[in-house]
């Protein structure tokens, strides 16, 4: 991303600069996707909403680009269980304090975005991504903020944090350490592997 | 971390100095825990396997802690769609070209833990874990480096890149945008929500 880029954009978000923003998408996800963009603007409200007291979990409905902007902006990542991710694939994400289980959901509106065509066309995927600048369509989300998000207060149900393991076995099948909590053989051996031997 | 602790280890992991791993880790994950940190020596191994010119995707068998080091030390993540995990429980990743698909597997192999004691009674959680002080876990796993890890060729025939996402709908249940795919409704309202308004 150019520094023109990244210097039109100001103001405070996630708790740092904006163009500090995204600098860290850029080198995280590989480039300012806009919908990492837009999830920072989404936890930035959600943090909000339950307060900097709060040892907060996430709970992310999509696989796409919105876990990447929980991962940068909380301290939650897929891999110290505080992030759960659903591949539901909406556009939504819970912080929740993992106490009380009371947390924001807060989800990009897609009524909302009728304000805002670049939004609603990117979203919505009604136009090819060469006829939707970068640039502009970053620009538009600066200039929507929340205005195309939608945040209610809820209480956690269900997907909770990830159990503890407790104890380790060793597959018969493979030799390798997994949960015995999976059954006689670990999940790898259960259902197949992904991989061949390259024997090449 | 203490200073003094990143200090201690010398080297260099996933091309940058290993007291600076130690450190990305510490401010991505939480704390240096050993599951990221062995992640990093599989991460640099499956690296120099693949060869730096490789445009490589990942797969990850497991949610705790190795999708940390994968994100943190190659450009796949999760919002990305480059890195795909497998709740399987199997401390092991695969980097491969994609493609041509060819790659290596790299695993953290417990008969090779023997010889490190404090390694093989963290992994198989032998002993609890006040009595396994992070420090000497950490030293255990810099003195081992590759020597508790094996790693081998492979061809990635499953679990590829998830596909693109073609079209988008509105969903009848609750009204947010979601893949058509799915079916009649969003996997959301499809599985049944997570949550329950607050309305206290």
């Amino acid at each position: 991303m150019s520094s023109t880029l990244s210097m039109a954009f100001e103001g405070v978000l996630c708790g740092r600069p904006a163009a500090q923003v995204l600098e860290e998408i850029e080198r995280f996800h590989g480039f300012p996707a806009p919908g990492v963009v837009v999830g920072a603007f989404m936890v930035d409200w959600a943090q909000e909403h339950i307060g900097s007291g709060a040892e907060a979990d996430a709970i992310v409905e999509t696989l796409r680009c919105l876990p990447d902007a929980v991962q940068l902006f909380t301290p939650c990542t897929l891999g110290n269980g505080w992030m759960r991710v659903l591949d539901w694939d909406r556009f939504a994400l819970t912080l929740y304090d993992r106490n009380s289980r009371w947390g924001c959901r807060v989800w990009l509106n897609v009524s909302k975005t009728a304000a805002y065509p670049a939004i609603h066309n990117w979203f919505l995927k009604r136009v090819p991504k060469q006829a939707l600048p970068l640039e502009s369509l970053l620009e538009s989300i600066f200039e929507a903020r929340r205005a195309v998000l939608s945040a209610r207060p809820v209480i956690v149900t269900d997907f909770l944090r990830r159990p503890k393991k407790e104890s380790v076995g060793i597959c018969p099948g493979c030799g390798e350490a997994f949960d015995p909590k999976a059954g006689d053989s670990c999940k790898g051996c259960l259902h197949g592997a992904y991989f061949k031997d390259d024997l090449g």
